[in-house]
């Protein structure tokens, strides 16, 4: 199958069914994006604090696209698998005034360049005192049209679906809140869409085994303006899950989730507009001799 | 140093710092408490649903204590070091009307009796689908009586401090909302007075290393009746501590949390009481060539 490549200059402002494809691919194709970092190259290894006290916010997180998936129709599932991952040698975080959980308290702009071992992948937050970060990169962004029209800001979370698909905002690692290292990424995923998962109704999502002893974890995702109701849609979200695909009963599923599952917030910067809670679920299945892994995919 | 013990039966139903301690132990002493379930025996391995509609809910959530620690002054911290838990070989989990952040999606009672396997701590969800659970033991409430005078549930976390200790409740394994795997536990805890971490204002506390690339996490906790506020709690306490324990400056610390720190959600059985927040933190500690493990203690 051949490797389609979308270029840095191949990107868009905002999420909106009436701009162009920029490639048309079969389901199950590759396509490698060649990334800017957010900031859309306002941002380089030589700026200063400068650069954060002029940043142009119009022209921030954009994203690479739109590749239009062949076969995709309303009610359908698009499968990201995304296999591969390659940050720049540098990055950067910003305290940006009035963007932040705790921008009251810290109201003044700041700028850290990172150099990134992209090799061993590590940091050095600070070298003097030799404490380093693990990178875990990964595309901070990646979505697809939403079905009304319009044109809607790349930056809040949807539940929306489509079929032209777009990705940027390359994080070299990120916590659940504030700006990430912001990073110039190089990334390939594979589309395929699923006729068989009409229950996704937010996105769906695996991490990866990290030792013998884990089996990795199983995601589902609940987007709200309300905290209360983004937690209970991640929840019912898992239960549904649970119910189409191992063929538990409602009561059993909420259990299973009561004693096994985990929850945690994210987007946290953008309190006010919209909230993103995941339930995370890690169960083994197999016999007492083998374990094995939990069917893996991202919806 | 000799061990103590704290029977079954010295147990109480709220915090309240008018209770005469069951025991007196210096600071590094170790203790070993025997606790019920948290349904106070009301539920034995024998029970069917109908132990969960005459449930009495008054006797639940006893903690047994409390353990006076010599040396102890406002202002101090209480170094929980937690050295063994064993869960009882049967536990329990329950859908309780009123209980729980979909109990509006559950409204019948509902009782699960688990057999443990506390050998290789791991517990069958559903034989016959061969889906497992692992067994992550912990007692579900450790605390200390609060400053004020009179009778406070021991069910919310509070923020407060003191210096007589219960713990009970004992958890095979739970997510982060519900009801766990509810046991009678066998639990040992060394308590440390700390004089030296006056920033200490909601716990702390540490996860073990679970792999050879993991550092284990640092994590700090907000509490609080609002959601943004208890979030907001748990990252300033973050930097709090990395500017006391890593002498960085406040800007650094932030954007430390903002690139490596992740935001869980706990206690969502509650909500309408009360929120509590954590803030996850894994950094590297050391050189090239050695990973040295970043100060491990919970306070």
């Amino acid at each position: 199958m051949s490797i389609h490549a979308v270029k840095r200059s191949q990107c868009h402002l905002a999420w909106d069914n009436s701009i162009a494809p920029v490639l048309r691919v079969q389901s199950g194709e590759t396509i490698t994006f060649d990334c800017l970092d957010a900031s859309n190259g306002q941002i380089t290894p030589e700026s200063t604090v400068d650069a954060i006290k002029s940043l142009v916010f119009s022209q921030l997180d954009q994203v690479n696209g739109p590749v239009f998936v062949e076969g995709a129709a309303p009610g359908d599932t698009l499968q990201i698998d995304v296999l591969r991952v390659a940050p720049a040698p540098w990055g950067w975080t910003a305290c940006i005034p009035g963007f932040g959980l705790l921008t009251d308290e810290f109201p003044e702009p700041a700028l850290k360049i990172w150099e990134l071992d992209t090799e061993n992948m590590v940091t050095y937050f600070d070298e003097e005192k030799t404490i380093r970060i693990p990178l875990r990169p990964f595309a901070g962004e990646m979505g697809v049209a939403p079905g009304k029209k319009g044109a809607f800001s790349t930056i809040p979370p949807y539940a929306t679906g489509g079929a032209l698909f777009s990705i940027g905002d390359g994080h070299a690692v990120q916590g659940d809140g504030g700006t990430a290292i912001e990073t110039p990424m190089n990334v390939s995923v594979r589309l395929t869409v699923r006729k068989d998962r009409p229950y996704t109704k937010t996105p769906h999502f695996t991490t990866p085994k990290v030792n013998i002893q884990d089996e990795g974890y199983y995601c589902t995702t609940g987007v709200d303006a309300d905290m209360r109701e983004a937690t209970r849609a991640a929840v019912r979200n898992m239960i549904d899950f649970l119910c189409a695909e191992h063929a538990l009963d409602r009561v059993a599923a909420y259990m299973l989730c009561s004693v096994a599952a985990d929850l945690r917030l994210h987007e946290v910067v953008r309190w006010v507009l919209v909230l993103l809670t995941s339930m995370w679920l890690q169960i083994w299945l197999g016999g007492h001799a083998e374990l094995r892994r939990a069917r893996e995919f991202a919806a």
